[in-house]
């Protein structure tokens, strides 16, 4: 039997809850197509910080980076929230992603049939939204140096970040974007702001230059202020979008709104080699941490991904999919995306159905 | 009687038909109230690059900072979309707001009770929805140095540019946002990324400590990948946001969105002391261009944010939006917020219209 290392990060706030429940279905769909996944769990975010004083121990680093994939529940809480930088919870976050190298983020924002009321959006422009946003994840302003506090020529403080990006590090994220494009519908939208940033424009160069790679995919520009516009307007001119890390943050938390339930969003960041860093785009949650109230669909959603994009275990993906898409046709719902005429359940019973369904 | 020297920039697209349109109602609005009003036009953006090879020539700037404020049409379209830096439509805006030192924009967005429709939000959400954006306007990402092309240590090229703050600059901004929050609804959101750049760990910081001199402010903070979705979750929780350059692009941008008649929406930018600059937020259309399509109504509410913000002239501001709320209640409309049941009409007689009830 194929037998792979997963490290589970549950992280803060729900994250444990959540993290427990998709670690059962991820067993269990693993098990039902031949795989055996043996998990180790670290700490790591603000859970870490208490116990260790740092918000990425290096032997979670180092055990993450042995494995062949990790899933991580949630990090951050109020209780860190003014934490000096190098002891935030989101700190351990950048520097997860940048051990790992895992420059490819990709979030998906898609309405499910089931849930289309629970988008803010009118429900003709809601249904049928269906759009992966590929997100720079290790460079740009996140990474960038110079960095930091100074003082200019008045003598008053400054802060400061780096834009910047290399030509390789636009190349390969490009290129993972073209191939998502391929698999999807073959569409792809790049996003910067070309108008006015040095940085975009050497993004948007890169990118059309690689596009005689890619002739089958239809490519277009948009800066990233008409973007934020047309996600309202009309979401569903999208298919893949890819964009730098800043405006990746900003442009999928969008794109996941859109979708009414973030409460089932999964995303999945990958490299060139090593393993992937699958988590749910949701936070930690704290004010119902603990209660048995979270939606643990967006962290199984993330352990498909962890088969599909982390181990190539495509089958095993599917069955964790289907069972979701079958748990919500049963009517199961958790408080996040509960209407009347469903069925409210809590986190463990919402897993429960999933197990069965499996 | 009092009298004041206006600056018009018809720019680009459908700017030359919208700014002729305001002029004629800020002319009137003006004459009913005993404000004498003289014009002056000049070249800006790709009609400046056509006829003098920049966008934004000395005598252009040199009017404009002479005057009592600066109504703008529209710049840029297709045609060079593909000019170098220097030679964009864009550039030329961007050294008109530094030339004239205006970094205060002020962009409302407000849904209109006539036009709730037009918005793709779900009524209940986007009803008495009324946002004020307070975006820096001349300093950040757009501005900062060091920027340009270079290479790495791999010999590769790369692109990049500086986000940078200085403390006044920062205060400055967010004077004026507590200000326009208490002649609002009291409620100032600061919008950062506090949780990784420096540049906005000092914003926050300084925003912060502004808060004691108005303490009748409600200050909150939130990250901008936050305020991407709350935006779109629910809208009304907001009254008056300020932030960053390149944040307020986007966040003006996506909220505009969401009253889903961008054609109504105008804008101030202004500065410490000098004259304004005010501008529809649309952008120049070139499609529609010299076919009497164009809105007209978001470049006379910005008429009348210059009579406010720019001249001082309140009563003559009120005018011109009483119009055109009586306007929009005849039923008048143009093909961007036109529904069934209401009159459609082109550019100049929505003008027309505007003027009667002036
Ligand atoms: C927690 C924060 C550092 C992080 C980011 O900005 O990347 C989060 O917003 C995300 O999108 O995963
Ligand atoms: C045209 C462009 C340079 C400009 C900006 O980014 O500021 C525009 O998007 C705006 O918001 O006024």
């Amino acid at each position: 039997a194929r037998s792979y290392n997963i490290t589970l990060l549950p992280g803060d706030g729900i994250g444990p809850e959540v993290v427990a429940v998709a670690k059962d279905v991820l067993s269990l769909a693993g098990a039902l197509e031949g795989v055996e996944l043996r998990f180790q769990e670290k700490l790591m975010g603000g859970s870490a910080l208490d116990a260790t004083g740092v918000p990425l121990p290096d032997e979670t680093l180092a055990a993450a980076r042995d494995s062949d994939a990790v899933l991580l529940g949630a990090i951050g809480g109020y209780k860190w929230d003014n934490n000096e930088k190098h002891l935030k919870p989101e700190t351990g976050l950048l520097q997860l992603r940048a051990g790992l190298r895992v420059f490819a983020n990709l979030r998906p924002a898609a309405v499910l049939l089931q849930l289309v009321d629970a988008s803010t959006l009118k429900k003709e422009v809601a249904e049928g939204v269906d759009i992966m946003v590929v997100r720079e994840l290790t460079g740009g302003i996140y990474f960038g140096k110079p960095r930091g506090f100074g003082t200019n020529d008045n003598g008053e403080e400054t802060g400061f970040n780096t834009e910047v990006y290399a030509a390789s590090e636009i190349d390969r994220i490009a290129r993972v974007a073209f191939e998502v494009a391929r698999k999807r519908r073959g569409k792809l939208c790049s996003v910067d702001k070309a108008n006015v940033l040095e940085a975009s424009m050497l993004w948007r160069r890169r990118v059309t230059a690689l596009a005689s790679e890619f002739a089958d995919i239809e490519l277009s520009h948009m800066y990233v202020d008409n973007a934020a516009m047309q996600l309202v307007r009309n979401p569903k001119q999208f298919d893949t979008i890819v964009t730098n890390n800043i405006f990746g943050d900003i442009l999928s938390d969008e794109a996941s709104m859109i979708t009414g339930s973030i409460g089932m969003l999964p995303s999945a960041s990958v490299g060139e080699s090593g393993p992937g860093l699958f988590e749910p785009i949701h936070g930690s949650a704290p004010d119902i941490a603990g209660q048995d109230k979270a939606n643990p669909l967006a962290t199984i959603l993330s352990a498909a991904m962890l088969l599909r994009y982390g181990l190539g275990e495509e089958n095993a993906a599917k069955r964790i999919e289907a069972a979701v898409t079958e748990t919500l046709n049963q009517g199961f719902r958790t408080g996040d995306i509960y209407s009347p005429g469903t069925t409210l359940v809590g986190c463990k019973r919402m897993g429960e159905e999933v197990l069965k369904t499996v």
